[in-house]
């Protein structure tokens, strides 16, 4: 039977004690701190830590989740036991219930410090529809697509947390019928659906991971929202990649849902053709069964399923660290995309209207082509923790204010 | 007539009293901390602001220049103004000279924290020469080349102090006569000589900086050694950018030349056609009249001269912060390869051998393709200050090590 909380959890609660997630929250003008959630209330861990774990006092005092990050793969369990049996024996109640806050009582700030974004390009129907889109007549995948997980670097500093506005950025494409490029607000706002894995253990000069090392590196889980403009990404790509396009904002979830929540949402890692280089293989790899939802204005436009990702986790650390760079706590490193074969769980509006060629029919009448001031797109994600139980990621949120 | 220090500067010299470049220094096993170059001395900041200036102790005792960085241009005017009293007027002797350390005995360290990297690809040659190499047959500049400053974001976990030593990175790629790619040492590392500006007062959210505002956010210039393996690049970078063949390595020198230093050098920007977009136009903009020096192994393969460069560091700043991005203080914005119309101020051996087709013929008989391990690749670079003087870089260097 599944472990329970005293704290009452409420039915469909993306919080329940098989989660666990730890969040940055500030309460009643105080300082922001660590939190973790569960059922509708935020645990404050620094008050807790202090009467019962001294050494982690001042790791959950602060406004970041690094500092704990920093301290690897067995502080992370041993924590998790500490919490978990703390939520689950009553006999804890004294101690804890008083460091309870309500959730809608708290401001939830971002929970680590970028070091590096990584945004990968994992999905192959992704990158798939979006190479037809962007270049027309050519093959869609690019020759290296199944050798490699294509990823690049993109702006560590314009990651913010879930509900920072998304200002309609402004730059240079080019309009049909017009040979010069314009300088001037987005016409094609999109947004993309993503998952990123939040690096805790760095790496020591020179160490390559190999695919099975993931999980001594990886904190946690977040939902990725990588804002996109579209005109100006297929004006600026060629030849050094995306640059503007993505890098006046990516909006993350404020909770990080640890991996070890994720283990009953691990799942075989998806055939490969052709099979990769050996520094690309695993012995215990693994994808994530992972069910995200894509809510424009409150009414659900797509659920794409992570399950269908092309590269794993295991393989984007692997190849990111294959060639001597060192990964540091904070890293961001994102899937690209999450997209999978029918538009039903398609990741974007690139996708989902042919690059607005066929504007998405809403309730109301109303459609969209790209993302039209005041629109607010929402991604959720939930996982299996086993007995027909559900963990919930929170979500990632944003509304677009004119440029 | 030029200032002139009451502390002894060797003819020729980089560190004349008009330049004051920092560094970050230990000495004797005591903590790194801000310094300054005069002559062959280092002019240990900490316990000058100590006595004099108190405010600006704690900014100078720690191990980078941000906290310094980040306080603005009136305040680096302010400390230049007082370092450069200091250091010409002989009253100051006897408070002065006992905190000036050879710079033969201290250690240099990493002189600033990297918030994000950008790289762009700002000389037209390099451009180019690097279109007819990786896409033959094609328009070397891709349309958008003269439109705006091209840039990506690299990997500023991978930004290291000169010295370091540069392990020969491993990857993916293609060899001729294969269809598919092997995994291996790089057969193609080269190097890029490059000018970093050093970003010191950020942006505040959704400030777009016009061209002329370059000279409030940059604080300083340091040299580049951008290493880079070729025939990873070439398989890896479509469609979304180099990635893993920029990010295993890039050395900065460890002096950070104050801008204001850099007043002499600034010349008018170069003419560019088409005319740039409204955004990308300034009314005091200007480039930079810096000739960089590049010795493999200690012989001068190239004399690369920043006066070539399309476009300016302000076009720079101006184009990144036009979607939205905000700058942080330690962004390190780099040009890109510098290169001129000939082979004798190209700026990487992609350019220097044909991709390694022309083999270059060094003293003694010897020839160089690409970088062979045991090679050692010297960037320095010179500037003028005004009465036939100039001012020196330092350099950055690094020595290849095996994989």
């Amino acid at each position: 039977m599944a472990a329970k909380s005293w704290v009452p959890v409420p039915d469909g609660s993306p919080f329940p004690v098989q989660n666990l997630p730890y969040c940055v929250f500030s309460y009643a003008g105080e300082d922001p701190r660590v939190g973790v959630a569960i059922g509708s209330y935020v645990l404050d861990l620094a008050p807790l830590a202090a009467s019962e774990w001294a050494d982690f006092a001042s790791v959950f005092a602060g406004p970041s989740l690094n500092p704990f990050m920093a301290l690897g793969r067995r502080a992370w369990h041993a924590v998790r036991h500490w919490l978990t049996e703390r939520l689950t024996d009553e006999s804890h109640r004294d101690l804890v219930e008083p460091l309870l806050i309500p959730m809608d009582q708290v401001r939830l700030h971002m929970p680590f410090t970028v070091a590096d974004f990584v945004d990968f390009f994992a999905s192959e129907h992704h990158a798939t529809n979006m190479g037809r889109l962007i270049r027309p007549g050519e093959q869609p995948l690019t020759p290296n697509w199944r050798h490699l997980p294509i990823a690049y670097h993109s702006r560590a500093g314009s990651v913010a947390v879930s509900g920072t506005p998304v200002r309609r950025p402004s730059g240079q494409y080019r309009v049909p019928g017009r040979a010069e490029p314009v300088f001037g607000p987005t016409e094609r706002l999109d947004f993309e659906a993503e998952v990123g894995f939040v690096i805790g253990t760095p790496t020591t000069p020179g160490q390559r991971l190999s695919v099975d090392d993931a999980r001594d590196h990886i904190f946690g889980v977040v939902l990725v929202n990588d804002w996109s403009a579209r005109d100006i990404q297929a004006w600026e790509y060629r030849p050094l990649g995306p640059f503007n396009s993505k890098s006046f904002l990516t909006s993350i979830s404020p909770w990080v849902i640890p991996l070890d929540a994720l283990e009953p949402a691990m799942i075989p890692p998806p055939a490969q053709d052709p099979e990769p280089l050996p520094y690309l293989r695993g012995s215990h790899d693994f994808g994530l069964d992972l069910s995200l939802r894509v809510e424009l204005n409150g009414e659900v436009i797509s659920r794409p399923r992570y399950a269908r990702m092309y590269w794993t986790p295991g393989q984007m650390l692997a190849h990111l660290t294959s060639c001597g760079a060192t990964l540091r706590t904070g890293d961001l490193v994102a899937s690209g995309t999450v997209s999978g074969p029918d538009a039903t769980e398609w990741g974007c509006l690139a996708e989902l209207t042919v690059d607005g060629t066929e504007p998405l029919k809403l309730a109301g009448g109303a459609t969209r082509s790209y993302l039209e001031d005041g629109d607010q797109v929402t991604i959720s994600a939930t996982a299996p923790v086993g007995d027909g139980l559900t963990l919930g990621f929170g979500e990632v949120t944003g509304r677009v204010d004119p440029a």
